[in-house]
This record gives C-alpha cells, sequence and structure tokens, in this order.
C-alpha cells in the first residue's frame, strides 16, 4: 500500500533558521497515515470513535535538505507491515527530484483503556 | 488575583522571521492561568478530572515588541472577573522594562457534555 | 478582497479536551492571509525576499462552537483595510451552515530592521 | 557530559487522545541540548550569533507509556559523541520510576551558507 499527499509548508512550521523546524515532520507523517487510511475507504475519525486507537510507538528520521516557508513538498507513505498489534509505515519527503528527509514509524493499537489489541482485520496486511 | 511566571522562549516558538511565532502567546496565557490556579492551591487537571473545563470563548491581544529565542520572559496575569459561567483574565508580557505584548481572555466554563456550567464556588471572585 | 480556503483539522491541532486548540485557529488565519495574497497574484515569501514582512499587531477572537479532528472547515478572510502600514483582516471559521469562530488581525509592514514601513502600492486599498 | 532538565507538560502539548502528542519529545529534546550547553557555559544564541548552526541531522526515538497534561517529567541527556562536524545525544524521558520515552538526535554543524563545517574546539568531545 502506497499513497502520496501534497503538503504546502505553513509559515508557523518554520522556525528561526528559517527552515520548517524538524519536529514537524511527524506531524505530517501522521496527516499521511489519516490519508492513507481515508484513501483505503476508512476514516481514523471512525476508527477513533469505534474505541480503536493507534499511538505512535518509534519513530525514526533522517533529514537531508531543508524545506523553507510555501515549499509544496511530496509525502509519499508506503505501509511496510501491519500484522498483530503493530503497523510500520516509510515515508519520503520530496520536493520537486530532491528527498529531503526519510522517516519510518511503528504505530500501535490500543483500546480505549491504553491496552495493546490486534488491529482489526482490514487493517492487517498479510 | 495577580500571578507571574516566567517564560523562557524554546527555539522551536521561533519562526522565519527570527521571532516568536504570535500564536505561541495564547499557549503561555493558558500556562498561566494553570499556574495562577495553582498558586491559589489548585490543580486544572483536577478540575478536569472532576468533569469541569475551562474553555476559550474570546481572545485580544495587541503585539508592540518582538520576543526572540531564549528570551527571559514575565508573564502578569490578573483576575479581572469571575463570576457565572466565565472568567476574564489580563496579561502583561514583559523583558526587563520592555512591554512586549498585552492580552485579554475569557474562559467559559462547561461540563462533559460541553453545557455551559456556573463556576464552582471557590473559582468565583465576589 | 474576499477570499475562501478550506481546512481539515490535523489530529496534532486538538488537545485534551478532543477538541481544537484555540491557538490553532491563528496558524489558520496566516494561511489564510497567505492564500488571499496568493489569490490576488502575490506570493508572501516573495514579499520577504523583497525585504517586506508582514507581523501581527492585533488580535482578536470569539469561539462559538468546537472545531474536532478531520473536520473540513471553510475560513473566510476579508481585507476590511489596507492604508498606511497596516492592513485589516475579518476571518469567519464555518463548518456546514455553522459559524464556529470569528476572528479580526492588524498585520503591520515592517522592513529587514524592523522599521514600520508604508505598505507597497499594491497591497493598499484606496 | 550528562544533563538532567525538568519539564511540566503543557495543556497545548497534549492531543486528542488525551496523551502529549509524540512530536513534542523533539521540541524538549531541542531544550534539553539548549540546557545542557548553559550548563556547559555557553549559549545556543550566542553560537547562531557566531554563525554557527546546529541542525538536526537524524531522530530515533521509542515510546513505552504515555505523559499527560501536568506531569513533570525529567529529561536526561548524555553527549555520547562529538566529533567532526556532528554531535549524537541520548535521551531518557522519566516520570517517578518509569522510563516514558528514549530518544537519540545527531545535529550537524553548518554555517550560515548551510554548508557542514567542523565543531568549535570546545563543543567537541575527544
Amino acid at each position: 500500500m502506497q499513497h502520496e499527499i501534497e503538503i504546502r509548508v505553513r509559515y508557523q512550521e518554520t522556525d528561526g533558521q528559517g527552515r520548517v523546524h524538524h519536529a514537524n515532520y511527524l506531524t505530517w507523517f501522521e496527516l499521511a497515515r489519516v490519508e492513507l487510511l481515508r484513501a483505503m475507504g476508512h476514516s481514523y475519525r471512525e476508527l477513533e470513535e469505534a474505541g480503536i486507537f493507534l499511538v505512535v510507538a518509534e519513530v525514526s528520521m533522517q533529514y537531508y535538505l531543508p524545506a523553507v516557508f510555501d515549499d509544496v513538498l511530496r509525502l509519499r507513505t508506503t505501509t511496510v507491515r501491519a500484522k498483530g498489534a503493530r503497523i510500520e509505515h516509510r515515508y519520503e519527503v520530496i520536493r520537486g527530484e530532491d528527498l529531503l528527509a526519510e522517516g519510518a514509524t511503528t504505530v500501535a493499537c490500543i483500546d480505549k483503556s491504553g491496552r495493546v489489541t490486534r488491529l482489526p482485520q482490514w487493517l492487517r496486511i498479510t
């Protein structure tokens, strides 16, 4: 499963170095997961309303080139694995021909009480 | 009721202009309300655990001088009025002798269902 | 001059009350000003590259109804006045038929050294 | 070199799950690097004024337990290596006896033009 979204850098996402503050990439990855789910016909809001929560358990990122205000970026997300209680995604942040950053996250599935729980069948990749 | 806290500007709070992004003042005002409550012997966390929520209904702000990374600011908060379902605060953001910004907020008291509700007795000023 | 943009609420923009944190509206207003400028054929990035900066000098906001994660909002921006060194905008945040919030900002035009300067001719409304 | 700071969780740092949004840990790590530098007798602001910038090149994080609003956390930072143009730090986020999260970052030293440059002598660990 692969999906791509477009991100336009907000002024508020820049910092005093005139670049995008590195923490914002995590917010964009989250955005990408929500849109990937939507592209599969699902809504993360409905997932939570059904008592299923996805929480970030692991993150890794490499930053190669800075993004600046008003840049239009492509964020390509790939689901690498989705079984048991965990989903792994990979991300590439691209501007034109340039790969600005790469990342990976693992999200875990929990219930309302915070207990780790198996992914719903339709979220699994087998 | 007046209370003062110290804020040291975080790098993440600056934007591409090399100044503090103006939205962060609202986050600082919120911080100040929580600490003012604590200075009165109360915890906003316990308030919410008891089913009482304070939500921001109105904001006004004037910005006079920019704050920059690592500045140590004093944020002085005054409770102007607290009756019925509403509390009004005023804020001054000060660096050394300079008044950088001023603001005012009105927070409304709601219950878990989102219904406006009277302030608990101990929060009222009469 | 009036312009409308669509905002989809990001998860990161919500807070522990399950609603959009009130400071995010300021970030959205900023987004709206950038897009209004673009709709007029201008780029705020180029403006800054030309040494002209717009900084927020005044804000007022009223919040009527909460927005939640994944809401699709319309943000309608009106330029009320643009003369001398200042531009005034008004904002309405709308979901379906409901007006969730209203706001107004005044931005001031400064040069690289931080000195207040007259708006470029093309930005003025007379 | 090891240093510890205290963080009190801000309301704005929570998200709709009632927990701290995972991106904020990166902001806290940045705070910790600034304070570690200060504990060594240096100011990151002066570093930038002298034309030396530290930018995040790599991040990894593991989240074990959630933090919530008003939690008082200890953030322990260790400089693992500082040579050439790079500094590696490790981080532990602790509440009472519990390790909530761990992370590691690599920051790279660049000059005003964005070119990678050697760390100043006093920042190196040999």
